[in-house]
């Protein structure tokens, strides 16, 4: 589109987006959104913050160096902001490392073609010399249950594909995600030595995409590896029109005993009632691979600008916001339930927002609480139509707030514009350049408004 | 976020996303909506129609042979989807070319600093030698008629940025873009002999925007070009801070008679009203700065596909719908208005629809009629529900389709997220690696539905 002509002017402002040409009633909170939205669209602060977290202190898995950067950095940034009662409350997480090695070719009829993958988290090594096995191609638990004669032996390899038709990328990513989750477990069941499994996004690259698996003791471990969707098919090509097609996968990776970690946590006191408290946040670690910047840089960079807009501009609401920057979301969630866990006798949690889907243009927030709390907390949506951001649905939450939903904690998830996550997602893609300035902001906005109206007003 | 626990599954499906665990009443067209969905978004065809556009033609300013190509090509792509009636309707457009030569630096004490800049659509070219001359930077027209007198021989820097407090970045652009359509005129009137004027973005960068100016024939004609935001700090820093700060400019761009070229029109014939039109287009000329991927080849790819998706689907509707890929919307817009012109004496056109504003996520349509009019299009925003592009709202329309909505004609405009639109529109950026696959293709969904069912059921 473009505009010369006057009436070209008069279209634009006039026809397409007029909002502000019609006169509106002044409603409760409308002023403070207004200088919420604006001045966190001018300062444009959270991708300042991303930037910092995902430039000087990259990736930051559990148990590594860089999550107890990332937890140091967490800290002086809350000070640094103002927030009072500024501190680290401990906890233990699990400590997986990758190694320096991880490989795989597919051979056939003794030449060797190279495979993008990545070890999942949480899988054991193979031997140093790899594991070079016959592949078995299945899309499902049930199709592998049906194949288990021809499983024994073999690299089982798992390529169903998430269910592109789906508007939700979250449905379609829940229904094919237990092949990772479990697919070492099912495999190791009926003989696999291995698992290999189609990375989990709607893209087609060669960028191989890592996420949690698990074990469980009854079963043997065998180690399994994330296969771009590319080679993917490439793999699966090579198995439908070739005999003696072989597989070679070599991880390095350990699990190493569990380390001592935290949560950082940061808030700004209530006036009237600071012992009713809604907590908002992110995760603070991410995975090894890329620099976690949707997931969850960006929550975290919500977390802390929404706070500090209210901050910046001298909003202290009536009961506490408490910003908590969670550890060990990725593979454990140790920090979420150490929150959860933490006796705090005087105090009452009114409510718990999460943004955990990363730093697009945010469409508004799903609560999971009784209906009278509901109406309560959908009675402000008219404060995020501004930004687009006013669908309160009902359903909603986040992994590190589960716990606190368990307690009778209202949970509310931030919901985000979700086409492009799955490209990004636990890869070597999740890097800030992926990241839009404004629409990172118009998250912290609207977490911002949210919290501020739920701590002024309860619920 | 993660998930390899049940729970956690869990919570994604009930919690995060869980309308599709809720039971809905079957409303009229559902299931027609839920196939184009999913047809579509499996597919992604909008992305390959808008690869061939922007790869194998690339940009398409009017008058050049890119925009040729692009009518041949638009005329067989019509024609291999089975469309009706396919053919050109023929028109004559403004031909500017950029020349290759445009280049600027500031000079300060002798020493020369190169700015990142590019001629503005419409401007004339300097003399071979360029123009040097100090400068006088001015914020606003208001501004350069209270500084007349220091303006005598200058070229006119105007450096108004675009509102980033704003949300609608749409707003934001026609809050700055006097500048350049008007900035030369009002330049001259007061004795400039060029302009330079900040890039229509709200992103920092080094990528000088394009766009249209135009000149009056009362006032002299002097050359404009844009700066890249990054470039009009830097040389508002010299200004600030140094004497004798001067700017040279060259620029060998040239106005050539103007030529034939032609809109690109095919339908699908209505089965009971033929004669009784819905119009759905986008413009097919862009500039000639990257490749026209968001503007307006992702217009171009929604229409295209919106019209295939029916016809693949063996949805003919009872009226007609009419694809119209629009020459000429950047620099004269005499592609709109020759379609609004030509006589078509036993039709009668019962709405236009239009796309240009980038392969974004649908957010809904704005739409222009009567109160009666308004209701009868919105009554059917619950088909757009499932992929959050409900939202119908008063106002909108485009540029091509403003004709027909002068003789009274419903005008509809798709409206999407737009956050970061103005980072690539009329420049280099604009490119198809800056367009996500699924977002584009929700365009088309939405409006292949909403088209289909205004043409079924009329307004």
């Amino acid at each position: 589109m473009n505009q010369i002509f006057s009436y070209k002017t008069f279209y634009i402002l006039l026809l397409l987006y007029p909002s502000f040409l019609f006169s509106q009633t002044i409603r409760p909170y409308d002023s403070v959104a207004k200088k919420i939205i604006t001045t966190g669209l001018h300062s444009r602060n959270a991708y300042k913050i991303l930037e910092e977290l995902t430039t000087s202190i990259g990736p930051r898995l559990s148990g590594s160096v860089g999550a107890e950067k990332a937890i140091e950095w967490g800290k002086s940034k809350m000070k640094s902001f103002g927030f009072d009662n500024v501190r680290t409350e401990s906890l233990m997480v699990p400590h997986w490392v990758r190694g320096n090695k991880e490989e795989a070719s597919v051979i056939v009829n003794g030449k060797s073609t190279s495979l993008s993958i990545c070890a999942l988290g949480g899988s054991i090594a193979t031997p140093n010399e790899g594991i070079t096995a016959d592949v078995l191609e299945v899309h499902s638990f049930e199709e592998l249950q049906s194949k288990k004669d021809q499983a024994n032996g073999k690299i089982i390899f798992f390529n169903r594909p998430l269910d592109d038709t789906k508007f939700s990328t979250f449905e379609a990513y829940s229904g094919a995600v237990n092949q990772r989750g479990s697919g070492a477990v099912e495999a190791a069941k009926v003989g696999g030595i291995a698992v290999i499994v189609r990375s989990m996004t709607t893209r087609l690259d060669n960028v191989p995409h890592t996420g949690a698996m698990n074990y469980i003791d009854t079963v043997a471990k065998i180690p399994a590896a994330a296969i771009s969707t590319l080679d993917a098919n490439v793999l699966s090509e090579f198995l439908l029109n070739e005999k003696n097609v072989k597989v070679k996968l070599v991880l390095s990776c350990e699990i190493l005993p569990d380390v001592p970690s935290a949560n950082v946590v940061g808030e700004i006191r209530g006036s009237e009632f600071p012992n009713e408290v809604v907590v908002i946040g992110g995760h603070l670690d991410s995975w090894d691979k890329g620099r976690g910047a949707h997931d969850d840089g960006a929550g975290v960079a919500h977390t802390l600008e929404a706070l500090y807009l209210l901050k910046e501009l001298g909003f202290q609401p009536k009961r506490t916001i408490r910003a908590v920057l969670f550890m060990n979301e990725e593979n454990g969630l140790h920090g979420g339930k150490a929150y959860a866990t933490v006796s705090r006798p005087s105090e009452k949690h009114i409510a718990a927002i999460e943004t955990d889907a990363g730093g697009f243009s945010p469409t508004g927030f799903g609560v999971s609480t009784d209906s009278i709390r509901f109406e309560k907390i959908a009675q402000w949506a008219y404060l995020l139509e501004g930004i687009n951001a006013d669908r309160i649905r009902k359903g909603g939450g986040g992994a590190d707030i589960s716990e606190l939903g368990k307690q009778g904690v209202p949970t509310i998830g931030l919901r985000v514009d979700q086409q492009r996550y799955f490209d990004y997602h636990h890869s070597n893609s999740d890097t800030i350049d992926k990241v839009n300035e404004r629409e990172l902001e118009l998250g912290a906005i609207a977490l911002s408004i949210l919290s501020f109206v739920l701590a002024e007003e309860g619920i």
